[in-house]
């Protein structure tokens, strides 16, 4: 794929070349032909990406974030405009918009019932606000972490990639690919393990009850352990205060990687899926996080031939840097590949 | 489906009716024509059922188990003979013997690795040492919590039936079906709930860790904790003398149910699957099962909302009785649909 001339700038902030090696899609009947664009919307940001036909990842773009449905609406359209002029793409080029959303959306319907983070507290037709937008442009709408994990898995050279992405934000939850295929769930909550109970009797959870997960293995829960001095982000802080001997900082980093330790246990032995790829704001420490993590699933494989024949360690991974893997995943979405 | 006169009769043990309402199954390119037949070997029986070409369940039979690979292979080649003799059917009806078994299975190479309780201790070809026995019909094996998976999901009306086999037996593991389709993991091992961690410091496990699900959610867990009377079963004993009053009785059946509400939620919050099906030795204890773990989950979502809005107590069911789950599962590996 040699991307045209100019495709490499965005408007607003660094954009992302196209990582090496990334793996073809075969184009199925369910694939749209044509570009596709997907766009990964946060509470401060929203990312959007250009996808070939053949599945390439093209230049990318960062936009900041507007709040409410026509704001998320409108720089969502913008974000399409601008990655489709900066490639030279001839109009009518785009086949597909795929978005992500942190929050609950009927993909069915296009709309977002719920998105805090985004300022969305009514049902939005979010899909048709943004088609209208682009003349038409079909527009399909994947709640965030499940456009993560299938951008994660179309990062993958596996032809039928199986993967968790754990995503440590705010909050602790997983999207999944099993089988090459997206892992939604009867009621669209498959991943939600952030709720299950840790520590019997711990930390209060919003959620109402006690002791769940995301309270200790959460860049949340991070941060209200160890919060960061001046700009240094928690985490940040945290493990450097920790490398440098300071007893409290090494307890708070155990006990946190001893709760993502049981995050991936839980995915590994409920689901078994090949590869756990940890992602979100705290997977920004990069190697020293993935250190700690391995070590203490190794750790508890000493002591059971059981856990050690599953290489738990092995199979966790960090999400690729410098590429927005939600917006890949978005823009599969909106090619139809989910 | 009318079945042939005198294929109701069994040698040994009682026979099952077909169930009323039993699904059809659509024939897909992969799936063979013709009649199947699944075997569910177990330590102290095997259980065999014909399946006809339209997916309806025929009659069963239940052969004592023999030990070691040539007494587990004899058993199988008995079974299938006897059913087809039953039955009535001509020879070569027969397109495919599935075989469920519970250990370690290659399903692509139709080889037992390991089956402690069959006395099976290294590798055993089984698949063709039964299909030499039958003049060549294919036959293929699976691991047993997938067949039992299996089973259920092809009693469920659902074309794409999605749930959890979740066995109370003497350990304590899930099979899943998700989306229609058997999940089983890129190790092999999804579904291995019964070692994650419940108690921390908890009870001693002979995978090697401590407080593992496994030894507080299952038969093995609740004949530890209260030893039967006689030849009344363990959970038969606690149930009633919970139901008489007896304290110690109602904090062993409650903590059973905690950890077996435990089990669920960690089926349905990572998984989301649409059913969790309870079988096992324990599940005969039937509808007094199912009370107390719904109790248990209604509580635990009283105070949760998050956990509310999943109704997690009305996705939990039973097994259904007189059933042979098992074996219909294996049926349909036999016949490839799996």
């Amino acid at each position: 794929m040699t991307w045209p001339r100019g495709a490499s700038a965005g408007p607003e902030g660094p954009t992302v070349p196209a990582p090496a090696g990334v793996a073809a899609v075969a184009a199925g009947a369910e694939v749209a032909a044509g570009w596709s664009v997907g766009l990964d919307v946060g509470g401060t940001k929203t990312l959007g990406v250009l996808v070939a036909p053949d599945g390439a990842v093209g230049p990318s773009v960062r936009l900041a974030a507007r709040r409410g449905g026509d704001g998320v609406a409108g720089t969502a359209a913008e974000a399409v405009r601008v990655l489709v002029a900066e490639a030279g793409l001839p109009a009518g080029s785009v086949a597909g918009v795929g978005i992500g959303l942190p929050g609950i959306v009927d993909p069915v319907a296009g709309r977002v019932e719920h998105a805090v983070n985004l300022g969305i507290e009514a049902a939005v037709p979010l899909a048709a606000q943004v088609s209208a937008a682009l003349d038409g442009v079909p527009v399909r709408l994947e709640n965030d972490l499940n456009v993560a994990a299938l951008g994660a898995a179309h990062l993958l050279p596996d032809p039928a990639p199986d993967l968790a992405f754990l995503a440590l934000g705010t909050g602790l939850a997983a999207g999944l690919v099993l089988d090459g295929r997206l892992r939604r769930g009867a009621s669209g909550v498959a991943g939600e393990i952030g709720h299950l109970v840790h520590v019997p009797g711990g930390l209060p959870c919003p959620c109402g009850q006690r002791g769940c997960l995301e309270q200790y293995a959460s860049g949340g829960a991070l941060s209200a352990a160890w919060p960061g001095l001046g700009d240094r982000p928690a985490p940040v802080a945290l493990f450097e205060a920790a490398d440098s001997g300071d007893a409290g900082a090494v307890a708070v980093r155990d006990r946190f990687a001893g709760a993502v330790a049981a995050a991936v246990r839980v995915l590994l032995l409920t689901t078994d899926v090949a590869h756990v790829v940890v992602g979100g704001g705290v997977s920004e420490l990069g190697d020293p996080l993935l250190r700690v993590v391995r070590a203490r699933l190794d750790d508890e494989a000493r002591d059971s031939a059981f856990l050690a024949a599953m290489h738990m360690a092995e199979r966790v991974t960090l999400a690729p840097r410098g590429v927005p893997v939600g917006a890949v995943g978005a823009a599969l979405v909106g090619r139809k590949e989910s």
